[in-house]
């Protein structure tokens, strides 16, 4: 196997101080499934970055109170059954006979999550829902987006008071806020966000999501459910990410902090 | 139903600068579970915020591709059947006839997460493994907690490129680095570096697990699976995680920065 990729290769455009700069190489880190695999089954899929998976899969079953003696273990490989290009990515644990796994209970006991909605979908290939790419054209200013996290901080009268909570806002094209929400999930900050405006039966084709953390793949795919075209984060935006906003024409900034911004998606729409 | 508590009320002792000040009254963010219902049947279980849950709700299954149209949802109401105090944790969401779920594939396609362990557990009450508490009575030095931030810092190499990778480390009790793990997702880091150990045949009794953000109830829980008595974050803790940590013995140090941090379980065992 390939030493796993802890990051990526990506070209950005700088926005600085009112300007767009030339593009330059950058790195984001690495965002891929991971399908966990006992006794043939998959029991779950995470979305992890590459290295180090026998470990990870080794504390998932020891969280979950399947492992207790390190002899439990006796192998655990990369799959090398069906197609190549998800070997890495399908990880079988064997264990001894003698350790105990209700794999029915094991599967039927867990669920979705809105704080990791893609988590465990039964094959990689159903981690993603299929909405169609934005096919609007809609121009946003660099200047605007480098206004909307100062907005949106002061909308957050719970993180304040605990420094604990995500924040996600939506904003008109204008930079208005129209709706804020704080989670101890940041999915959840976004679902919460999203989901009021829905229930209000407003259109969001022309509207941003701002993040006030680390953007995922998720978060890209559940403003993409809802038409959000442009997405904004106060951190790092992942691997899987930045590719999702390419494939479906999405804005994607990251790093909005001051008077600079990183666009990894969709500059030549950004003005 | 009562106004949501989107906050908690704790009591801290705060050390600084090598002293442990009196206890003092703290606030820290609400974290409980929600069990979302569709034609009666649990399709997730998120841990979240209490607040704006029918937003929750309605966020989730619209990045599930179930909801398309405002008049897909007729009602969102919490449960009031059963036992009471899970009431506000409950919640059902009522569609529209002609909405098409197929709960079979929604159920089944979805199984455990690493980057949220309990999601969706089949029940509220199946969230909590059942660990034994610690029952050691290790004492540590404030001034330790407060050194280890630093050191896995500098054994974080890819967010030092990326900026985008939680970080979560072992150490003994006299402050060495046993381990440390980056991942995009916080909990996959914990479960990297407890499996690392655990795989190395390590006796995790006498260790500190430190996580480079925030601290919710599944890393106590991760900790307390491997025996670790310990565990500091450099940013807030949630009010689950405070209360997990207090039921089952384990010290709980939380904005460990600089030279000051917070205790919020077991402080009469940091020196």
């Amino acid at each position: 196997m390939a030493k796993p990729q802890q990051a990526c290769d990506v070209i950005i455009r700088r926005w600085q101080s009112g300007t767009l700069q030339p593009p330059t190489a950058d790195i984001v880190a690495s965002e891929e499934p991971l399908e966990i695999r006992v006794r043939g089954q998959a029991i779950a899929i995470t979305m992890r970055t590459p290295g180090h998976d026998e470990e990870l899969a080794t504390g998932f079953l020891l969280s979950e109170n399947i492992l207790h003696n390190r002899s439990d273990v006796t192998e655990i490989a990369h799959c090398r059954e069906g197609n190549t290009a998800e070997h890495d990515n399908i990880l079988n644990v064997f264990l001894a006979p003698s350790v105990n796994v209700d794999l029915e209970q094991l599967t039927r006991h867990v669920f979705a999550s809105s704080s990791c909605g893609l988590c465990g979908k039964a094959s990689i290939e159903s981690v993603k829902q299929h909405f169609p790419s934005i096919e609007s054209q809609i121009t946003i200013s660099g200047k605007l987006i480098s206004s909307l996290p100062d907005i949106l901080r002061e909308a957050q009268p719970t993180f304040d008071k605990t420094g604990g909570l995500h924040a996600a806002g939506i904003f008109s094209l204008e930079g208005k806020l129209l709706v804020s929400r704080e989670d101890i999930g940041r999915h959840n900050a976004v679902d919460k966000a999203i989901g009021h405006l829905f229930l209000a039966g407003a259109n969001l084709e022309k509207t941003i999501l701002m993040v006030s953390g680390r953007v995922s793949f998720e978060i890209l795919q559940k403003a993409l459910a809802t038409r959000i075209p442009i997405i904004a984060a106060v951190s790092a935006p992942s691997s899987l990410a930045v590719e999702f906003a390419q494939q479906n024409k999405q804005i994607l900034a990251g790093f909005v902090r001051g008077k600079t911004l990183n666009i990894y998606s969709g500059a030549d729409r950004v003005t």
